[in-house]
């Protein structure tokens, strides 16, 4: 009974998107309950059928939860994880949704007691407008959701978000927290900057209100991220300061290697622009296996919600989603999963 | 009769998308007959409807053509208008939707005859994809439409491309051949160019096979342009340099300015990040006003197609469209439109 309880925190775009997926789930075993500092915001995902129940503090949403689920800008789950350390059940399962991962890793290691177990997680989804009203149950069907656990989580807890991430529809994908931060910073922290530096720099021009006029669609995709909720992109670049300075360095050289192929014009320009649309075509049309493998192996996501509290574990997922790191061996990969007492350093 | 034909060289994705929109009217009074140096590509465009006759040369597409529309990259532009020049019908009014448009109006200046009428066009609309297999009839929706044009075309050319323009659902502006270049240098070629360098840096980098399992929906929007057809790609740059390279520069200044915001921290960050999500929320839920008036006085896109060949004079939507510059005053807008002698002094 106790058990049958998933606890979310903040209840934005994406901690009510959660909500929506589980509670819209047929047959479920659990209640769905919410909290957020603003508390409008877990009233409005409560009204949209996000949660069974919204409370107003911190000790009702974690009490009795089996399943505790950070959604809030990563410097948030600081102070949270704080809280909370001394409010969760023994045996309590915590996860993220957060941008970065080194930071919370360290915070959850320093903060949770021994009782609890940390996994980490990231859906790699969004969109343009924040807050509950923009959420849908559908927001992580197919998208990437970077997994990971802390070395102190034991495997029925990484069973436990794993049967959670395959139940929002989305692919599971074990990564070391800082390769992840690393890689996030490059297709994705950067991105956002890129879409800010454009968008401002349109609108600081002399010209903004005729250049406006003819923005169309390629200006208005390209700015998309600089809509994005603007504590979220703050924390992301106080946790992942160094990753993201070092891509941006990178990106002004790759725009002179640009200026100065136009500079010089012809072929080279043609063959820039011809490799790369070659290459991004390849990888719109192929992209990179993560996708889950199909037939009889391959558990469902009802199976893996029907067993997220009885503690089964689901060998044969993590068969599955082990997949995309099949060229490294297994001692590789236990390092990267931070599963050895020599693997992490910090 | 002879008046009654309108036709598309080059059925790529553009050219295609305007003949299914031609084609698709109700009642129309004109043929479309298409070309294009890939025959197989015209084929294409042919069996999707899009044109009511393919044909193999200039001389049969332009042959009693009223309305010629050259939908191809800009530089293919320049033989093209060298090469229809002798074949044009006395009267035809000639455009195109190219992405620059300083360097065609001199083209069409220097190599049509004096009986022929040339006014520039540039739809602001666009898709991931090109050639005829991704066109659609209502690509063109909403979008703005750059009209520009030739000091030497008399007001019924102008009011041909105008309903045209408004009969493919688009929204026209008049503005000036190298105000277009340089505004669409910031709103689109410097997009295009961050699509391609955001994705180079990515591929090209060590960690591309695991950074690209966490590319989300973001670095898919931010790349989407590096998509767009080479060769179109490439005559940009060849005819927008100085003002793409200014582009360049502005936003390797921008990218500095946020790379000092993120080395200092704190308040700043979290400023620039807010400024500019309120200033592109403001900027896409109230656009420049570039919106077809409503009411009885705004000429419907059917009334402007029936009357295409018979030469009426469009007063009503001419004074509709000019509101978007209506703060200019009627001088100004001359100069703009190029229509006084002393306006252009290339």
């Amino acid at each position: 009974m106790a058990q049958s309880r998933i606890a979310i925190i903040g209840t934005g775009l994406i901690g009510t998107s959660i909500g929506l997926s589980l509670s819209g789930r047929k047959e479920r075993n659990f209640e769905v309950v919410g909290a957020d500092r603003d508390r409008a915001n877990a009233r409005a995902a409560k009204k949209m059928g996000a949660l069974d129940r919204e409370v107003g503090s911190l000790e009702e949403a974690v009490e009795g939860a089996g399943l505790v689920i950070l959604a809030v800008p990563v410097m948030a789950a600081k102070p949270l994880l704080q809280e909370i350390g001394k409010l969760l059940e023994p045996g309590a399962v915590v996860t993220d949704v957060c941008s970065t991962k080194a930071d919370i890793l360290r915070w959850a290691e320093e903060f949770l007691p021994e009782t609890a177990h940390f996994v980490g997680g990231h859906p790699m989804a969004g969109r343009e407008k924040s807050g509950p009203e923009a959420a849908s149950a559908d927001l992580f069907k197919d998208a990437t959701w970077a997994i990971t656990p802390s070395p102190r989580a034991d495997e029925r807890a990484v069973d436990v978000v794993l049967g959670f991430v395959e139940s929002m529809g989305a692919v599971p994908l074990y990564i070391d927290p800082a390769e992840h931060d690393q890689y996030a910073a490059a297709v994705s922290h950067l991105p956002l900057l890129l879409s800010v530096a454009l968008f401002r720099m349109v609108r600081d021009s002399h010209g903004w209100e005729d250049a406006a006029l003819l923005a169309g669609p390629g200006f208005r995709d390209l700015t998309r991220l600089a809509s994005g909720d603007p504590t979220m992109s703050r924390d992301i670049m106080m946790t992942n300061r160094d990753a993201v300075l070092h891509w941006i360095g990178r990106i002004q050289q790759e725009l002179s290697t640009v200026q100065k192929a136009i500079e010089l014009g012809g072929e080279p320009v043609l063959d820039l622009f011809r490799s790369t649309q070659l290459d991004r075509d390849t990888f719109i049309m192929n992209p990179p296996t993560r996708r889950r493998p199909e037939g009889p192996e391959a558990p469902s996501a009802q199976d893996a919600m029907a067993r997220l509290f009885v503690g089964g574990l689901y060998d044969k997922m993590k068969d599955a989603t082990n997949r995309v790191t099949a060229s490294r061996d297994d001692a590789e990969l236990r390092r990267k999963l931070g599963m050895t007492d020599e693997s992490r350093d910090r």
